[in-house]
């Protein structure tokens, strides 16, 4: 039995790591495009602010542990063209050397590539010019000896979305001044607008300079820098830096599979069963590349690493013969900018209209503990549910860092995952202490305003 | 309508709030025993370590906010008996002097009395002596008065529950030398002693003097100060100190509503259905007075403050014609220790065992957050579940403060609530950010090797 996971990211690794777990005696072949496998590509905007170092250590794993484990890995292996009736993985290596792979099971985990949103001149300035993605370590090493050799003194990022803001408070903690241009009318547009606008405050307290509406048409490089084309207002406006970084979302990266005869979805991903199945044979595929089952939305395309773990670990287990099922995302997400955090999960309003509910949406303001113990701090949340049948269907949660908002976004998560009301997520039973909570939880102070105001209704 | 709550603290006040809230042409009158209606109890430990001042602002609510809600509070009046027949309310107040309220409908909050659990002198020593229980704000007082005045060196906690181990970290931030006495094999009996053991450390590591296995027989007052004597291993040791505070529990505290008929139910509690009322017509009972519904156990003594916070606030709702139900209690808890967080919900391994289960339980330790990111810091998480149907039946989390252990709590405590598996921890979609969390959040590393665990059996 030969195992062959495609992809050194978060769902190759995973399946990998299944496999060997499940079944020691299975031959693992790990085929990873550069020579990061199991790289946390989360982390790299940490490696900017210097708060990790060094780069080595954003490995999720070393290749030491990846090896001790019994796969193989062929770094720096290029994966060409499938042939699934022979099951053969054809791949280049770095040399240009082609050759083939056969496999009894195979596992595509190529994840996504980073968009342009049709901004021309991205794809044909370069790294040396000064215009940057970060979507891989390769990515990380030039911006890095871009930043080291030229210190460029301003940077334009272009996208609030996560990275984007981790980035600006990456750039700002280098002494980078940033100017971050937004498409939409809020920073973090996976927020409502109402909690978008508290992370925006926090970008602007920490000197970043954040322009909303403002849809980027070009990047042009001349003898004086860099310089952004975009439209503001129906105006047009230009925004000089001496470095750019694009972080406009991220496409599935399906040609592999695409051409192989696979069937793509949602945003173009590859569609795949709850068993992560492709429907060619002996062929499976997770992550990012691949259309995401959610329990609210059925197929979407929700890009996540923390998705990609699990469908990973799902793949792993079903090539060796396993049933097991990706059990769903409810599109949980947080992220950290400065001193706040901003999390959401389940369905924004505008979503679960769009999704064919009746949504109901209420914002209330709940200190994280007993306001006579000291620190206390409020915690913006934001609740959505089904004005017809109660049913939760999504919280956002804006907090300061030591809130536990990371944290009190799960209880929502989970409380989604079970499907219950809002009235029931007031009725948990939630932890209690005056330091760390109240007798009743910020997370339920919410969950009382969205049923008074449904009562109200 | 004249609805009656007897009880200033948290089920008595919840429901005249609620009353208030959904009916606002409604009579309500809240009985009073002392002074201080809507106290935080469970902040008493952050007055006398200084975190907390004045006194006043234990309040959750002051005087007026509450009359404001348009209740009539009775302050310093005793219930003496209900003459259900009649619906009468006799009451004694500070005078002396006796009267009758009559109610359509009564809410009982008595909630719970210091135990003495058989200690010898407990009962006859009083403050005066420098032997302390606090169970409210009288005592608050009284304690405070004795440190302030007397200036003792040195105390003994007899117990170290949550509020023994909050008031050990209280006195010693007064620079007062404590000696915890603990009856079991380990401090914090809530957890099982691998954790408690943890708890234990971080007590020692601030200069407490613990002692487990010590089974305290009596109190005495000599002219040399206040002596403890105990049995430990078999052999009989005294302990000495200039204060001693007895928290060794609480026993429901009934009186009223037995002499009314109440049924009584396990722990002596008064016995109550889902809805709070007590089998007496138009009597009905919340807080730490009552049984407590427990989603897994049925009817037990469980006395928590969220749980008299959601039982009032049925109550209330009921008192007025309403059908709320309390949804039951999964027993969370969470303490602050001094710089250590540590939690429960559902059941512990004997406990599981004794309600039928066949449980399984595992211990492990995960990071709160990503290691290459500054300050990560290991969780011990144990999980148990049942072998046989893989129910998630509990899980008890020790962190330190910062790593959201109190919050963690939550997601099992929801999980429970829902009746999830442990595989379906497992499986839920938890928020991840590199400062704050990992792809399998330390939460599902601990369900993940419970499972490993079934598995292996």
């Amino acid at each position: 039995m030969h195992l062959v996971a495609i992809g050194g990211s978060d769902a190759g690794i995973s399946a990998a790591l299944r496999a060997r777990e499940l079944d020691p005696s299975v031959d693992v072949t790990v085929v990873v495009a550069d020579a990061y496998p199991n790289f946390s590509i989360c982390g790299i905007p940490y490696y900017f602010s210097g708060e990790v170092a060094p780069w080595q250590s954003l490995a999720h794993r070393t290749h030491a542990d990846l090896e001790a484990t019994g796969m193989n890995l062929r770094l720096n292996t290029f994966a060409t063209s499938i042939d699934v009736a022979g099951q053969q993985l054809a791949v280049r290596d770095e040399t240009g050397q082609l050759s083939n792979i056969a496999y009894d099971e195979l596992i595509v985990g190529t994840g996504a590539l980073p968009s342009y949103a049709g901004i021309m001149g991205l794809d044909e300035l370069t790294p040396e010019d000064g215009v940057h993605v970060i979507h891989s370590m390769g990515d990380t090493f030039a911006l890095e000896r871009f930043l080291t050799e030229r210190g460029p003194k301003t940077a334009i990022i272009i996208g609030a979305g996560y990275v984007g803001l981790e980035m600006a408070e990456g750039f700002t903690a280098r002494g980078i001044r940033v100017t971050q241009l937004q498409r939409g009318p809020e920073v973090l547009s996976t927020l409502d607008p109402e909690l978008g606008a508290l992370v925006h405050s926090e970008l602007t307290d920490h000197g970043v300079e954040v322009h909303t509406d403002t849809v980027v048409h070009g990047v042009e490089k001349s003898d004086s820098g860099l310089t952004v084309h975009a439209e503001r207002g129906g105006i047009r406006v230009t925004h000089s830096a001496e470095v750019i970084l694009a972080v406009v979302g991220v496409r599935p990266n399906t040609t592999l599979l695409a051409d192989a005869g696979a069937t793509l979805g949602p945003a173009g991903a590859v569609s795949v069963d709850a068993q992560m199945r492709t429907g060619l044979p002996h062929v499976f595929a997770a992550g990012d590349g691949v259309a995401t089952h959610h329990r609210l939305l059925g197929l979407t395309y929700l890009p996540l690493g923390t998705t990609a773990h699990k469908q990973g670990r799902v793949a792993g287990e079903n090539a060796l013969g396993g049933q097991a099922q990706f059990a769903g995302s409810v599109g949980t997400q947080v992220v950290k900018v400065f001193d706040l955090v901003a999390s959401r999960t389940g369905l924004r309003h505008d979503e679960a209209a769009a999704a064919g509910f009746t949504p109901l949406t209420t914002q209330a303001i709940a200190d994280d503990h007993k306001r006579y113990y000291p620190g206390a701090q409020p915690i913006s949340i934001r609740i959505t549910g089904d004005a017809g049948s109660g049913q939760l269907l999504g919280a956002q949660l804006v907090g300061r860092l030591g809130t536990e908002t990371a944290k009190r976004v799960d209880t929502y998560a989970t409380a989604l995952f079970a499907g219950l009301t809002v009235e029931q997520v007031s009725d948990l039973d939630l932890s209690y202490t005056p330091p760390l909570g109240s007798p009743w939880d910020a997370v339920q102070v919410a969950t009382q305003a969205w049923s008074r105001a449904a009562a109200a209704r």
